[in-house]
């Protein structure tokens, strides 16, 4: 082999090994596609205990943020639970009970019910306390956000519900001190996932009706 | 240049090209990443008018159908509206009616609010007909699925409220011919964008408590 042979056999392979890197890494680095994440998320219940960061909790909960409200009234509250013995206090003794003792963090997903406001056709009347009338469906699509960031991060979740089942509502209202006004809509435990289920298939034609019932 | 030589530059060059293409297929193909999707995603109010394709809504249907629902209770029903002429004389009407008269299909999320089962603790009790609870987030969670599946398809939606605003509930009910116990939860007009905003922020620190409110 000549000097530029070998010259040229020497660039070619780096060449080769710097793309073939390139795509890897690309391939390493790409995210997993929102309609990957929509169809296979699901329920986790068990948890290996390990911790979740305050960076991937902020993720999460700014995922929950960018869910629509109607009127843009954002009445979305979140109490954040991560000491572990508070989350054994709070939400442990329950009946699944083992979720929460080895979640890294709880989200509880909160809505307030009532907002400071004039009546409609009243803009020069006293203040009142005026229902959020879609406070839980703004919260509900904040809890999907959520469950499904928390999917994209590699973490697992369950929905759990609060509201509107009082024997929920008020004992975990009482514990995190919320105002009268915002309820616990769902209670998410969040972890490192120690089960990988298969997701449900859940799709059924049968609930679509074309044009008319 | 010798013959070996041309050879591997020929060789070389073809890899590199290969790779170079392979690259960038991949990076063509890559759908939008779940955290994108959800933290971009914005309400379009405003179409061109061109048709949504069938394969396009179950997609977006199948989506709406892989959220988490009460005790997998899956309480959903959906009635798509796709006929230009049906989705003016129904949605077309109101105040904020160009954007059902320019969108390609018009998905109703409904929920059924009750279904015949035995009340807890009477298993051998006659069936009567039970709240379903939870109906509401349920539909909720699968309209949001529902908003981000159209925007991974490049397309665009934005949710209006049905339930609980019974003045919105009532005529759309007769319209599609609902029956007594399945309630329009959200009207969701889909269709090409016509317009491109800038997603709000809604990132608001202050509205998480951590450990505590």
């Amino acid at each position: 082999m000549t000097y530029t042979m070998k010259k040229i056999a020497v660039f070619a392979a780096f060449m080769v090994a710097f793309l073939i890197t390139g795509c890897n890494g690309k391939a390493q680095e790409s995210a997993p596609s929102a309609l990957d994440v929509i169809m296979t998320r699901t329920s986790i219940r068990s948890f290996t205990g390990d911790p979740v960061s305050k960076d991937q909790l902020e993720t999460i909960l700014k995922a929950g943020m960018a869910a629509p409200t109607a009127m843009n009234g954002q009445p979305w509250r979140f109490v954040v639970v991560t000491d572990k013995d508070r989350m054994a206090s709070v939400f442990g003794s329950g009946p699944r009970s083992e979720m929460f003792n080895t979640a890294g963090a709880v989200i509880v997903v909160c809505g307030q019910t009532t907002s400071k406001g004039r009546p409609f056709g009243q803009p020069d009347g006293p203040e009142q306390e005026m229902p959020n009338m879609f406070w839980f469906e703004d919260c509900s699509a904040a809890a999907e956000n959520i469950l499904l960031a928390v999917k994209a991060l590699g973490l697992g979740a369950v929905w759990t519900a609060g509201y509107p089942a009082e024997d929920r509502v008020a004992p975990i209202a009482a514990a995190l001190g919320l105002p009268d006004n915002v309820k616990p809509l769902c209670i998410i435990p969040v972890g490192v996932p120690a089960e990988d289920p298969a997701p449900k298939d859940k799709w059924n034609p049968d609930n679509i009706h074309w044009e008319q019932w």
